[in-house]
Formats: structure tokens, C-alpha cells, sequence
């Protein structure tokens, strides 16, 4: 067993805590309810008795604390921002509380959760293999990351790698934040569910109507996959429409960013080929020649590890950064 | 006057050479035709006399050259690769020719002419007070940078920025290349002027009737700008509506990158306030609320000196990063 540290996944309903090796990966871990409603406060106590858990299993004194949270994060990585979900939580320092709670040497990082992903998937994942890779996770709604040279591109406040944020039609559909033609327009569940329920309410052949209700408002993307896997070829083409909107998307950032490795993580991705290979075909029909070359969409395998592995990455690629010598510390 | 470089500005009729101080900026240029049929020796060869002429300038040996050159830049940085409007030059090793001609201790550094804008722009133009930018280039086509803390963002193989072939419209034009719905679709010379003629041909109302033929085979975007300016309401009209195109492609990487200012350069951006206004409002609206604080977009201010001042900034940057001891020479 090598250097090791914890990595954090903060849901909104569950928190999973894991002691993660840097090669071995996942250790020892634990779930618990979130209770985000009992206030900040509470829910740092949680974080910190699980740290504490994890602690008790490690053979060697762990070297960070990695943790990934819905929604914005500050620059500083301490902080979360209003995250969703967290109600009248406003701006936690989650940093610092965990600093303030546990016995540990080493940095205690906090960084949002789609960029968490991208960080796992390059340590611990299908982005293995890649330098610089677009992350994309399709859940609830649509988020990313970007990876450059192994490291994360944060933008200027941080914020970079909000992938459902691309607009591949600027007179297309609405998202929540009123932006248009947006590729979560097109793939965020609430979006691709009631695009499937107005194509599929007159359409008698298709299994959903069993499914899903006769009005179909029970209609949801896992239900999508299934009907799709039974062979309903209604769900089928829908599926491809979502996976031909995020190929474009992805196209179109390959020009730009001249990154051309794709891994898609996160629950919708569960649809796998019905989506990704419609994607495929998009994404290569999107990207200019010149480029072409190498370019490539692989899924995700961690499944739902990739948040504790991925926040733990983050000690990792902070004490990466320090033996080089260059960052200042959080 | 301390530290200065040669910024060569190759282009395919003409070639601008510059001595250029890293303070204060050109000290001395001289132009030459660039006779890019007469191949490459003929034509490095040319280069190599202008540098010695601004060598013959400098009042202390000059520490680098950079060269701005169109097309594509292979990662190194040396190597010119089937370079437009240079005919039958195929790949050619623009830095080692120059090294075996002129007597310089420093590096030779070749780099696309778009990024060399982003360069320029931000060591000596509009771009100087932001730390990260989109750079974005209008002329015959449309090209662009990323500039990310001070630094070009090249992506994997040096072909970032390419902000012409990001998609806003999926099911849009197609542009040279066959992606569709790129921001070139609609803002490349030769995409705009078909797209106002068309759209002008049975508008007996516009000045342009008379300026670009009756039947406006001659209508190129200068005289747009000149119909705007003298308030032909027509001709604004489609400058806005290319502006909107232009904003939204920003605003859409904006949501991307978080990186939140844009500079503006290139012949068409001549245009000014028809174009940018319309352009500053759409990007607005395609940002997403979070990331709208600090959003900019400002017109570079260089003019045709941005490539002669970009390409010996690539010689600034370049003992910039070395004086930080991380970059291997090239």
C-alpha cells in the first residue's frame, strides 16, 4: 500500500467516504444520509466522523482530503457557493470546518463534482490513457470538465468545464438559466423526458405507454433505456437524437480546444450505445479534418466510485503539484 | 530601451518584419513582398535579410525571433504545414532555415498567426490587463486564441483556438470545411458577403445597389461597412445580424472556458459598434447568470502592427518561461 488519502463524495441525499491508495483505488469505504437539511454545522460533524473512520483503516497517516460537492466552489477550493440541493445552506467553508475537526497533515480540498469526475477519470479511470480529455457527465443535468496536460482547466473563478452550457443552436430551447439551444437543453433528464413524452404521446407503438403511464408523466430516461433495450425502436430514436445533439456539442469544442478525447461518465450514460454511438458519428461529422485524427468517445467505468476516487485525486494532483514545486498552498 | 526581439508577420503577398522593444513596443519595420511562389528557400532567404536589417538596428543583441505564419503549426513550433495561398510549400521547417541563416543566440519560435494575435494582444494591445482572454480574429476568415493566464492555450497538437469552427447551430451552413453552423458560416468574407447579397438582391432600397453592382457580384463586407456607416439601414441591419451569430458563439465558450473578456481584431472588425454592439448583447444573453460579472468584449486597438508585435512576443514569452526554469528549448 502506497500514499494514500480520502476522498468525499457530497450528494445532496447521500455522502460516501472513502480511503483511496493512489494504486490500489478504493480501500475502505462508507454511506451515509446527507441530512443536508440539519444545517452545515451537522453535516461537517458527519464528514468528519467518517474521515475519522477511514482514518482508523489506514495503515499510514493519510496524506489529503479530497471532496466533491454539487454547484459552485470557490477559487480557493474551500468553498461551496448556494449548492442545490443543500437548502439555506448560502456560503460554507467546508474546508475549513473539516480542518477544524480532524487530525490531519495535508491539504483539504473542495472542488465541484463534475470537475471531481474529470480528476477521477484521469487518475482512476477511462481517461487514463489520455494527457487532455473533455469530461462530460450526463445526470440530472449535463456537467464537465476539461483536463489539460493531467490537469484540471479551471477557468477564471473556477467554473470552467460546464459542458451542458454549450450551445449548439442559438435559436434552439431554453434551459433553466435561460440560455439557449444548450446541450442540457437537449440531454438534462426534466429536458429529455418531456422531449420523449411530446414525440411519443400519439405514438401507439412504442412500449412506454406501459411503462410510463398512458399519459406518459411517470416518463423518465431510465425507463427510456429500458424500452430502448427491449427493442422499442420509438425509444431507440430518441435516444439518438439526444446522442447526435452531444456529439455536435462535443465537435464543437474539439475545434476549439484541439482536445480530442472524450469520456462520458455520470447515470444517463448508462444508455451507453444508444446514445454513444449516435454520438460518435456526430462528433466526427462535427470536428474539421484537420483534426480528425485521433480523435475518440470512450464511457466511463468507475461507475458511482468516481466521486469518492476523483475527490481523493485532488490531494493527489495537489502533492503532484508540490514536488514540482510550483503551487502555493490551500 | 532593454530587452527586444524580431517579430515577422509572414503573410501570403506580403511579409512585415519589426524590431520590436519588449517596452516600448516597434521600433523599427521594414515590408517586403512575400513572392511565396518562388518557394520556401526564396522566400526565408528574404526573411533572413529583413532580420539582419533590423538586427543592423538594434543598439544590443536582440534575444529571439518569432514568426507569424498562416495555417497550420506543428507542436514544436518550427514547422509550417500546407500553409494557404502558398503554393506547393507543403511542410516546411521555417525556424531551422532562418537558424542556418542568421546569427542569433536565442529562440526562433513559429506560431499561427491567430495565436500570435492573442499574443500580441496580450503582451502590447486590448488583451494587456486581462489575465485570460478569447481572442478573436476577423479577416478572410475567422480565427481566434485562447490566452489563459498569460499563456497561449494550444491544446494537443497547437491547433487550439480555432474559434471560426465552433458550432452554433447544428443543422446550420456548412463552411469550407463541411461542419455546420461554425461562426466562419456566417462571418467569413466570403459567407457574409453571399449571405447580404442574397438577402439585399430585391431590397431596391440600399445604397448598395450602387456601390456593388447591380447585381452585387463585388459586394465584400468593406463596402457593408461603408453602407452602414453612411446609413444604409439594409447593411447595418446584417452587420447585426452577424454580430448576434458572433455573440453567441462567445457567449456559449464563455459558459466553457469561464474565461470572461474578449478581444476582437482582424480587417473585419473594422466594422466596429454595427458588429460588437450587437455582438456584446447576444453574448450576454448566452451566458449563463453565474458566470455574467466581468464579461467584456473590446475591440484590439493594434491594428496590422498585432503580428509583427505577437510574433517577437513569442520570444518574450518564451524567456519568460525559462526565466521560471520549466519549458524545454525548441
Amino acid at each position: 500500500m502506497g500514499i494514500s488519502a480520502i476522498g468525499i463524495d457530497l450528494g445532496g441525499t447521500a455522502v460516501k467516504i472513502g480511503l483511496v491508495d493512489r494504486f490500489d483505488g478504493l480501500v475502505e469505504q462508507v454511506q451515509l444520509d446527507t441530512e443536508a437539511d440539519e444545517g452545515p454545522e451537522h453535516v461537517i460533524n458527519r464528514l468528519a466522523e467518517g474521515v475519522r473512520l477511514m482514518q482508523s483503516h489506514a495503515f499510514a497517516p493519510v496524506s489529503g482530503i479530497g471532496v466533491g460537492a454539487p454547484g459552485s466552489v470557490d477559487w480557493e477550493r474551500t468553498t461551496m457557493r448556494y449548492p442545490p440541493n443543500f437548502p439555506a445552506w448560502g456560503v460554507v467553508n467546508v474546508a475549513e470546518g473539516l480542518r477544524k475537526r480532524v487530525d490531519i497533515d495535508g491539504p483539504i480540498i473542495v472542488e465541484n463534482d463534475a470537475n471531481v469526475a474529470g480528476l477521477g477519470s484521469a487518475f482512476f479511470g477511462a481517461g487514463q490513457p489520455f494527457d487532455s480529455f473533455l469530461m462530460v457527465t450526463l445526470g440530472t443535468g449535463v456537467g464537465g470538465a476539461i483536463i489539460h496536460n493531467k490537469k484540471l482547466f479551471r477557468g477564471t473563478t473556477g467554473a470552467a468545464g460546464e459542458f451542458g452550457h454549450l450551445s449548439i443552436d442559438y435559436a434552439g430551447p431554453p434551459n433553466r438559466s435561460g440560455t439557449t439551444g444548450s446541450i442540457e437543453a437537449y440531454l438534462g433528464q426534466r429536458f429529455l423526458s418531456r422531449y420523449a413524452r411530446y414525440r411519443l404521446l400519439r405514438n401507439p407503438d412504442t412500449l412506454l405507454h406501459q411503462t410510463a403511464g398512458e399519459d406518459m408523466e411517470d416518463l423518465t430516461p431510465k425507463l427510456l433505456f429500458e424500452a430502448a433495450q427491449a427493442g422499442d425502436v420509438a425509444a431507440q430514436e430518441i435516444l439518438a437524437w439526444a446522442g447526435h445533439k452531444l456529439g455536435r456539442g462535443m465537435g464543437s469544442l474539439v475545434n476549439v480546444l484541439d482536445i480530442r478525447k472524450v469520456v462520458v461518465g455520470g447515470g444517463v450514460s448508462a444508455a451507453g450505445d444508444f446514445i454513444l454511438e449516435p454520438a460518435r458519428k456526430a462528433l466526427l461529422d462535427g470536428v474539421m479534418p484537420g483534426l480528425r485524427d485521433g480523435v475518440e468517445l470512450v464511457q466511463e467505468t468507475l461507475g458511482n466510485q468516481v466521486g469518492m476516487l476523483g475527490a481523493a485525486s485532488l490531494a493527489f494532483a495537489y502533492l503532484d503539484e508540490q514536488d514540482s514545486t510550483r503551487t502555493p498552498a490551500p
